[in-house]
């Protein structure tokens, strides 16, 4: 069947997405924890092809050398029999009281210490485990009040720890790149870098710019009412898209973490169009893992959390078909030529021209009929998005 | 008395912003035209120091070069006339109906190129008037539909306008730098550079970056829910806080434009301590015009559009009072240290030490003791911020 | 082809929407006015059943009465040229500057007068129309600051009113009902009455409350975050459904009034399933006109205009097709029924059983086993909810 | 001093809210349990004079008889020592995963009827310790997907429960009536009563209407972006007003819970001042307890959390003093009238003024001058704000 996945799609899941026991701030865990072999083999079976994670995921805060060892090769023996891959690990800072105002930017200074000190460990491990991609995601890294945190300051402390990391990395040989996750808010009440713009920016000030992205996850910029796609074809423009987190959103409140394709399904198909196809006027697209950071909901039980899996990739599937058949319907392509999308793609100035020809160039102004725009020159935009409707719902 | 503003208060206000005649989706004006001249003249009066324009404010989109002249002249009469300033001219791509798809980022080739010539027009206009900032609002930017619009092409061809714009400023040899103005939506359902972060990532991607900085709204970047003072802190941090735009917002919702300070007070107040004092921990701070780009609400007359000029000024000078007696206040200092605030401008690492020293440090990692954060090692956040509440509350 | 709209859908347009020229609030028209009579010719041709107006839509606010009537007579003799019928009339209480603080409940009695005279005298000529829906949209009744409006006593003033128009309609025997569109903030800061369940509270304190319901649109509840279909089947289960406005909105922000079903389109969906076929449980369904409360995008000519009235048409057609396919499907059945959702019909309570029968019933509490939730007793709710989708896909 | 609580203030708090451990869904407790005497003698010490619960907050869901009755006692206990009263009483019905799905509105019967029997033993509880008033808030009745929950099967089988919970407390004599507490989402997707009005609403259908009110927090009215003061307006209005929870929210996201004031300032004002003086014209207000229902940050230790209760009402009792000031002041009545704010409790017809009357009343329609209100007729609510404003700073 078309939809069925397999490792060539390149998705993978996190540890902590189908372990999550369900508990929330209104309540306690609803499902026991799942062990690790169980998760590899369950993935395998389903036609994934990696598994990403965070360290206390894998082995619980202030383990013993020991246990922690144990974990790592049960782990380690679960890919071997499966094939699984880890293409991305990523170390928790947000979880334990330690860093209840943050890690890398808590106004504690040997908390800072002990935060790099947890990261430079963990980015052996995934070295070890062939990790490509490195996720920090800064979930503590914020603040409720305005008054008890020195944004600047915070800056030039998480500054400061990226190119420590970079250095270490570089040093090491590690054949490993920095991926930054950016939120608006939850759990602090206003988090550093809370959007993909300001995690780019950010990202322009260090030492080692070119070893360091963005994951964005679809949640984590529609929490702030941010179209998705626009941002991620901004990464995409920029080069900074080195890792993704897909999962569905229903509009700005807490951090739903459904399902992909569950929250705002016109901008999850969209997103395919534009990871697989390179968006409307096509151009370099994504091949990256396809990674899924979602939770199951608290109401199932391992029979659903397994469904859940299988309702992220094929949902995926079932939108990178929708958008190779958008593609193909020369009615689309028709309707795109007259939106003059692809006009975009075309240089505004003529090869060559400089700003002195523009000017003398009267045709561009003093010749321009302005005026023509008034009833005149629609742009076709609604009959274009009615179209790629139909097409979504496979009306077409 | 202490709140009467005064010229070194720096204080502008858009020709548009008193002259909105209160037109809105569901409404036409209900206030008559406002003349430049009595808007110079009222703005000198009440102790503001600058007044900023929109070509089309001054004259009407389309006129002949006579009437346009005859605006300008007459602008230029009142400020002599006054001692006002024209700290910083924009330009308008967005009123009129051939800018209806964008003006820089328009499908539409022909637009594009008028809308640079219009531009382009209207820095010279800047550069006679002696504006020293440029603002590049670009509000038809963007799309309602995903499918209308390649963001890669539109940021590239951004980035061809403003490059063009930056070689003309170069060329000529006039003293403007430009800020670009981020919002998230409206009037399109999404427009491109939607945040302070956007708009800062983006400039990296310019030939000339160091002629272009941003300059921020406050309900633009609360209309994503971002916090304000945290995203101006980052601008601040990165160089770019060109010009600022102050203004009142309650929320996410449609674009307010209210008087600062009627909207999000604690964060105003948080603001105007970071553009004073520099924030928690002090530092650089913001010299350039406060200018309030807001809308006198569409129930007051002529009398309460100069109630709410004075109340913009008045609303930052009480706030500027308060923060002052915030940083004075010793009790403030000793929370603010009780809360290891100043420890995060104090680097992690210390002096020479590299990431071998640090993992040799066994008290960083080994020996620390993080069970001590569990039931102790309190941040005193709250206290801090019921002190910060009672300075702005006057009750200090 | 199953998805030609025809007048026994019900599919009913808003002079206002057609008619829409563009104006928001940072540009002026973009298409000329459209005439009443080409208004209903065409949408007569394209298979809607009825047209719905406000006063001023018709005939501009302060018409002569000679100009008034000649606008009534052109639109009825287009009716009677094409069948089209005027299901539902309301009146303008928010464009003209009179009601720049409402109209019933503006701090001006004066005003407050002048507005029931407006609406009294609409009224008769929607009686005269045959509309049996009397639609009133309060957006100007709120204010942007507290301590502007007296909510109390504006609740008191809007409830005179509607006991006035209650006594007025009863008495001169119109066959019409009232229906309450309420909408949280924009043209105010904060409307009275902002969501559905606000309006039917205060239907209940009215002197007639059986002659008033709501008339809720998708975009007024989806500005709030509050789930459209969740507060339909409220307004269903309390009677109240008297009318309904359809359209697009993507999140918390402006009032988009984009095409239905380019909003948030699973939504939709479950919308015009409950709509349709009475939701998940079934049950007593909507039998009114399907209304399209939508702005043709300012982007677009006469030719978009008209293309996005088939897309409404044709979109709701489609999520037609697709829930019926949906409740068809035997797998939906096995799994609603998996998910204990039929249940939920069910009473808790045995038939005659008093609390003293449950307070006995040992199997209810005592020997209940609260500890075979954990772990177990999974609903497969995100199952259910992917099997939804693959059927709007078009997938099954 | 004129801000140190007294228990004439009348403020209570949850044992949860002082008792919280800092759990959220990123991190585990960062404090250990807080014992409930220790609760009460350190609230009494502080000035409150109540403390409110849930029954899992004093006794571990699924305590033996014997340890929940010790509980009991020791809360006594404490009461008798301290002086201290509970005037609240609230059930758990969401913690425990038998809950999952809700309690009166799972769709597993059998859980709709432990939860039934669960808050029938709890109103036994809070009748013995005099309780007068039992809130209900249904975190957990509501759903992720749209198919997975029949809405008004749900909300028949919430009046099954509330109808049968009213005959008991009838019945038995106990003098409690009830209050709902509506929220949008969180823990749910959508939740079920999302605002004070759908409760409101939902509460004219029950055959006790009158036992039965609203329990409003200001939190979970902003996470749907409404004015909370209004929304209390309009339940003191419907006589509905049976509780209030204060705390603290910073717009539209995940619930804060901070402390009272540490949210929307402004709103807070308006809100003190129509608990304490009737709002804007005066009237009836509010004279039960003043509860907290908030969360000391998860930054702090125990120490924090009792500089967080002494937060909450200090400010409460200053914004008090700044709303008595506001009414006070000679010229905010002179701008009230100006604003004709006193105007709108005047009815809009004269004494025995019927539709015929006013229909023949020239000078309200045929003779009204509505250009008056273009250019003129301003309602200076500007000014008016700007007073409030510097009222709220102290600074008049």
């Amino acid at each position: 069947m078309a939809n069925q996945p397999t490792r060539d799609d390149k998705f993978s899941f996190g540890l902590w997405t189908i372990g999550y026991n369900g508990t929330d701030p209104f309540g306690g865990p609803t499902r026991p924890d799942l062990d690790v072999v169980d998760a590899v083999t369950n993935l395998a079976e389903r036609g994934a092809y990696g598994l990403t994670f965070h360290d206390d995921d894998l082995f619980a805060f202030g383990s013993t050398d020991a246990a922690r060892q144990n974990q790592i090769d049960r782990l380690k023996g679960a890919l071997a029999d499966t094939g699984l891959i880890v293409p991305m690990v990523t170390t928790n800072l947000f979880s334990a009281p330690v860093f209840k105002d943050g890690g890398f930017t808590s106004n504690d200074r040997a908390v800072r210490r002990f935060a790099m000190r947890k990261v430079l460990r963990n980015i052996d491990l995934a070295a070890e485990l062939g990790a490509k991609t490195f996720v920090m995601w800064g979930g503590r890294e914020g603040a409720e009040y305005d008054a008890a945190k020195d944004i600047r300051s915070a800056l030039e402390r998480y500054r400061e720890a990226v190119n420590l990391l970079g250095d270490y990395v570089t040093d090491k040989g590690y054949d490993m790149r920095f991926a930054i996750e950016p939120k608006p808010n939850e759990p602090r009440g206003d988090i550093l870098l809370p959007t993909v713009g300001h995690a780019m920016a950010f990202i322009t000030t260090l030492e080692r710019p070119e070893m360091v992205g963005v994951n964005p996850e679809v949640g984590h910029e529609q929490m702030a009412g941010l179209n998705f796609t626009a941002g991620i074809a901004q990464a995409l423009y920029q080069g900074k898209l080195f890792h993704i987190d897909l999962n569905g959103q229903r509009g700005i409140k807490y951090d739903q973490d459904l399902v992909f394709g569950h929250g705002d399904l016109q901008n999850a198909f969209s997103l395919v169009d534009l990871l697989e196809n390179g968006g409307p006027n096509g151009g370099q697209s994504y091949d990256g893992p396809r990674h899924f950071d979602y939770k199951p909901s608290r109401t199932e039980d391992i029979t659903g959390v397994w469904d859940s899996v299988s309702a992220n990739m094929r949902t995926y599937l079932l939108l990178k078909e929708r958008a190779a058949s958008f593609r193909a319907d020369p009615e689309v392509q028709q309707l795109l030529a007259a939106s003059q999308v692809p006009e975009l793609s075309q240089p505004t100035l003529n090869p060559g021209e400089t700003y002195d020809d523009l000017l003398a160039d009267r045709a561009s102004y003093e010749d321009f009929d302005t005026d023509a725009y008034f009833g005149g020159h629609g742009f076709g935009f609604v009959r274009l998005q009615q179209l790629a409707l139909e097409h979504l719902l496979g009306a077409r």
